[in-house]
């Protein structure tokens, strides 16, 4: 069995994987491949209908907020959210917790002011900043919920703020029951907890468009999205299939489920780390993250012979960021104790050999 | 057996939906699923550069162009083709070919000027317009290969023109060997003949770019694609495989023996309309599309038993687009004559009862 600690694309439950290649020969008995088939046609209306509802029900959504299913990764949301919701003469606050955060900042002085009200940078965006400054009179406050790279995860409540807050919660999403409704918009590629790498999710209050002056261009406009079910044109069509197969894995489950388990997970991992000599995390104790845990290992010859045992595991997918470096643990719904366990197997292993 | 005439998503080869499936499960003995693999994995480099190398050999490309796989359709690149090329003060060239031309120009209208130069729409689309002014002082000229709506493909050549040429050829790229050094940015989605939904495929003179003045997001500007490979952010990892995989079917088939396949089924359907009293298409024969044939039944009777028997013979995807109604077949190059031949013996049923 290999344990797959990817950051992203990511681990999926097998059960949801054959779903879905199931879907590549007869799909329910119409005699065609789902991906030959029209997005027009009541069978895909029945799935990305029914995935919407999933998720509404999953996040338990009030009415006034719309699901979309559109593409472009995160990434592009970084740019959509100011397009869609900052004038020009307006200031979106942001919280700078790494590198997905610059990226959105980067793209929001596009489209209006930026303000960057709180940042760990000084600390190599080892903690979440907690303390804040008023947000009365901004269009919007933007945080990333987790940050992938360097492991850090607001784990006790968001902030209490006077103005909309916008979440990129890209890689936890659906990792634990959370109120969604402290937040006007959220955005998330779908490859982690969601379903298969392919589209992207934005969750909208509706209170929170048609106030910008600027002309959008159809299809970045979240409007024609809304207006047209998320099938203005032909849509990621098997991705979202996988999300609708994933969110009814997930009802399954149980969320308060996958929330203990992605805890029981999170603690063996990091009581690991915390009890082993060779091995160190520099995220702060309350911030570090259940999804993706950071962490490294003090000497280069312990390191290379982790690097080696790992692979005779079969756990993949555990090397570090690039732009970080180190090793990265990404527990993400879908992944077993028994993967995490087998990691902490083998770390205790390098303990013996060179604690 | 199904006879899949979906104007897209469409068909796909057996074969080549066999490899997408069978990557949910193990991927090449990696132990993971390949939608389960970081894109930044040796495994999914291979994959992304294999296609972008066989797209390039099999349109027989020149250096100077690049391939990208993006996502958004070629809805998206009716506003990114003018937001990366056209300056506020030139001026686009269109014609007006149908819907999608119509919708690629009301995207451009947002960046530049724009000026149809020739249209078809005194005669609701039903020709390929042949004589057009001087192209002198255009920035680019944008024309539609193939209009999946209306059934009319540019069927003997392009346009010779004094600016670049850029063209969606969403429904007709790779259903023939075709000079693609006449075109300067052509744009395509994947889900017709390049492979399934999901991604959407650019190719372009580098030339033609750097000369806007406006600041682009970094994700809708093709330079930041082509810096990066495709690969800036997590790309549709499935799609651009599927794509892979019916590139590399494609290449076996040979695109001359394609040519002459797609010519075949087109001859075959053509032939039995003209031939039919029943049945009539009010396109102009020498701009009739071999990828999508639009088609009408005189009589109400006639087109209901027309149906029925078509769903009697498992032949699906046959309605025509719902801002024109009629009938529509779409023969993608997956589609296989035989399933033409079902086609022509319903209509031939029609004909001998009604006719």
């Amino acid at each position: 069995m290999t344990h797959n600690f990817c950051a992203g694309p990511s681990i999926l439950d097998k059960s949801v994987l054959n779903k879905i290649a199931q879907a590549y020969s007869d799909y329910n008995n119409t005699g065609l491949a789902l991906v030959e088939t029209s997005h027009r046609t009541d069978t895909f209306m029945e799935i990305i209908e029914g995935a919407q509802q999933l998720l509404k029900e999953l996040l338990q959504l009030p009415e006034h907020y719309e699901v979309l299913f559109l593409t472009g990764g995160a990434s592009s949301q970084f740019y959509m959210v100011p397009m869609n919701v900052l004038n020009e003469n307006q200031t979106a606050a942001y919280i700078n917790t790494g590198t997905w955060a610059q990226k959105a900042i980067k793209e929001a002085q596009l489209f209006g002011n930026t303000k960057t009200i709180a940042s760990s940078e000084e600390a190599k965006f080892t903690y979440i900043p907690k303390e804040l400054p008023t947000t009365d009179g901004f269009r919007y406050l933007h945080l990333t919920t987790n940050n992938t790279i360097y492991g850090t995860q607001y784990r006790s409540g968001y902030p209490q703020v006077n103005c909309p807050l916008v979440a990129d919660m890209s890689s936890d999403i659906l990792s634990e029951p959370r109120d969604m409704t402290q937040f006007d918009l959220i955005y998330a590629g779908a490859q982690k907890n969601l379903g298969p790498v392919g589209s992207t999710i934005v969750i909208i209050n509706k209170a929170l468009l048609g106030q910008v002056d600027r002309k959008i261009p159809t299809m970045l406009n979240y409007q024609t999205h809304i207006n047209r079910g998320s099938v203005f044109n032909t849509p990621p069509v098997m991705s979202i299939y996988g999300c609708y197969e994933n969110l009814k894995w997930i009802k399954e489950q149980g969320l308060d489920n996958i929330r203990d388990r992605n805890k029981a997970k999170a603690e063996l991992f990091y009581n690991t780390v915390d009890k082993l000599s060779c091995f160190y995390t520099t995220v702060a104790k309350e911030d570090r993250s259940v999804m993706n845990a950071t962490f490294h290992i003090k000497e280069e010859a312990a390191s290379q012979a982790f690097e080696e045992l790992c692979k005779e595991a079969a756990i993949v997918g555990i090397k570090g960021h690039r732009s970080v470096g180190g090793f990265r643990a990404s527990m993400y719904n879908a992944l077993k104790l028994e993967s995490v366990e087998a990691l902490a197997e083998v770390m205790n292993q390098i303990e013996a050999k060179f604690g």
